[in-house]
């Protein structure tokens, strides 16, 4: 079976939608996902830019949000809200997401991003993490004492500079078992296309 | 019928890939294009960029030619190249369009277009805009003695700074009658929908 790694930011709108979405065509297509949450801030700062883009051009982040709500309509989620402040600090979320098995992780991800930016939920704050868990029947206090260990830790630092290493420069980013990337939401169909060595429509 | 601007660069890569297919979905939507080549340089002037984007994020726009030589794959379109020097200069080609009819225009451009991101051609050569031309049936030094006028100058400067007023921020971009705003090649279909109606799929 096709592997095709998943890289996600929990800050990332457009990973969002692609959160959203990407399991069930994953499944169609024969393509298991590899869910691998990263920190795209030291990426941006890397590349010299101290926020989101979306923050850097204000007439960008104004269309985005548009983009966002007519899409997350047509995929028929919930009505899309920024939150604020944005990015969300998505520190503790992306560790609680590798202190969780492989199998729990899309799971756990989904709800992230759906208290994020359908309810203008803080996922920065541990209350919220810990209701998301528990909603989930994971073990909320134990998983919030795992976020706080070093193997943890080094998890999401090593996922992060992986990711820099890669090339990687922005959220969603899909990477085929042959390394070709494919960056965005609006490439995930395509990304599953290559995948599976349909590469041309 | 329904109408939709269509605003485009000639510098711009996905402005390309959007003006090769552009015009026969807009005809089985039912809906008339109305083809408005801009200038983006003073847009981004504007937003403090000194040039596109893609050379101020290498990594970017490294990982945009690749995205291109696929897109223009899955297109049909022939071997995407990236003109030499990035981007062109877009000027005499915007005159030049502008100067021609609006029902000889998309022609022009897509012509324009195949010389610039197939060929590797110079589209701020007179000989190369005036070759255009010629192959297509125009009279190319009447054409290009309109292009030194300066109601054909006003008229660019006044489309440049009606995308401007309008919010565009990058090409292509399209605008509803409604004044919904579309940006990108990606969002050809979606903008159509909107412009028909169908809002949702």
């Amino acid at each position: 079976m096709a592997k095709m790694d998943f890289w996600y930011d929990f800050a990332s709108t457009y990973s969002y939608l692609a959160a959203m979405r990407a399991e069930p065509l994953a499944t169609a297509a024969g393509v298991t996902l590899r869910w691998r949450p990263f920190l795209l801030g030291p990426i941006f700062k890397s590349h010299g830019m101290d926020t989101s883009p979306f923050n850097i051009y204000p007439v960008k982040g104004r269309y985005s949000v548009r983009d966002l709500e007519r899409l997350a309509e047509r995929q028929g989620l919930p009505k899309f809200h920024l939150p604020v402040p944005f990015p969300a600090n998505s520190l503790l979320a992306s560790r609680t997401a590798l202190a969780l098995s492989n199998e729990a992780r899309p799971e756990f991800s989904r709800a992230v991003y759906l208290a994020e930016f359908s309810e203008g939920r803080d996922i920065s704050d541990r209350g919220t993490i810990g209701d998301l868990l528990a909603r989930l029947g994971h073990d909320a206090e134990a998983v919030l004492a795992k976020t706080g260990e070093q193997t943890v830790k080094d998890k999401l630092r090593a996922e992060t500079e992986e990711a820099g290493r890669q090339g990687i420069f922005g959220a969603p980013n899909f990477v085929a078992e042959d390394g070709e990337h494919f960056w965005g939401n609006d490439r995930l169909e395509q990304a599953l296309d290559w995948a599976t060595g349909r590469r041309s429509t």
